[in-house]
């Protein structure tokens, strides 16, 4: 049974909604997914990186995420013929840990927390397929990276993208 | 460069004093590791299966466990031939991830924290040796597994074994 190791933010876990919702009370501002096209917040308002940055420190922050569309559905149907691991760069964020484990528990219940991984280099990850938003995890992965689609990777080339869950659907089970 | 994963509980981590310790205190027994050979405290006292396994899901049980001899050297001493990744089944004992975090940064320094693995089957594991007490997780892994001894694996065979870590710079860089 082929493998498919599928990252957490921005794949199955909406982060950017919620960064910039806590951003814009905080600092008065009305910035939305589409000003980040291209970039990523810590970039478009620098002068305000450790603030950005500190809000994922709250180690409730990742907790309440929203579960992106169709992400649940799909991979009930992908975990029928693949073999499924949630593989994260938690260790960017050790704050994360319990909330990140909760929130996979809650919202896909159906796998295996023996499946979860916390980790940060992801070259140490055994799978035929990583789905994730950060191209950089592909250069040392030896299996087939997919890039899914967030703003900050919308300049990307190279690799197989896919925009949404739909299309991860459609790459895996067409 | 070759990469070499490593275990935490019972390879770098002491882990059987200390819960030896608190299961004696707290039931006036004067168990030793001896009494463990070829077997495990659950096995043992199974009358208290769930008071044992309740040990571990304490968030600090972990956090103060002793370094097994010579692992800090040793490993040092790895890491300028070896790729280093710590793999640890954190995922069996969720309660335990930030006393793990913290105690590898407090006692492993050198290590990047980039190379810590919080999994449960390291089937994931994409390295080239994987030093582990527990012979199960060799048989899917793709690399080489060697046993690191403890009680529980003295009966075991079929794996290259290490007695300590003195066998395994041996082993490594002799």
């Amino acid at each position: 049974m082929q493998r498919i190791a599928i990252d957490m933010d921005e794949v199955i876990a909406d982060f950017i909604p919620k960064h910039l919702h806590v951003f814009n009370r905080d600092y008065n501002e009305n910035l939305t997914v589409n000003d980040l096209t291209g970039t990523r917040l810590r970039e478009l308002r620098p002068q305000f990186l450790r603030e950005i940055n500190a809000y994922v420190d709250d180690p409730l922050f990742f907790r309440d995420l929203a579960v992106m569309q169709d992400s649940q559905e799909v991979m009930q149907q992908l975990s029928e013929r693949f073999e499924i691991f949630i593989t994260t760069a938690a260790m960017e964020v050790p704050a994360s840990f319990t909330a990140k484990y909760e929130w996979l528990k809650e919202h896909f219940p159906f796998l295996d927390e023996m499946n979860f991984v916390f980790c940060g280099d992801k070259s140490i990850i055994h799978a035929d397929y990583l789905i994730d938003d950060h191209a950089r995890h592909f250069e040392r992965f030896k299996g087939k990276g997919i890039l899914f689609t967030a703003p900050h990777n919308l300049n990307e080339t190279g690799y197989v993208r896919v925009n949404n869950w739909l299309d991860v659907r459609d790459y895996f089970l067409r």
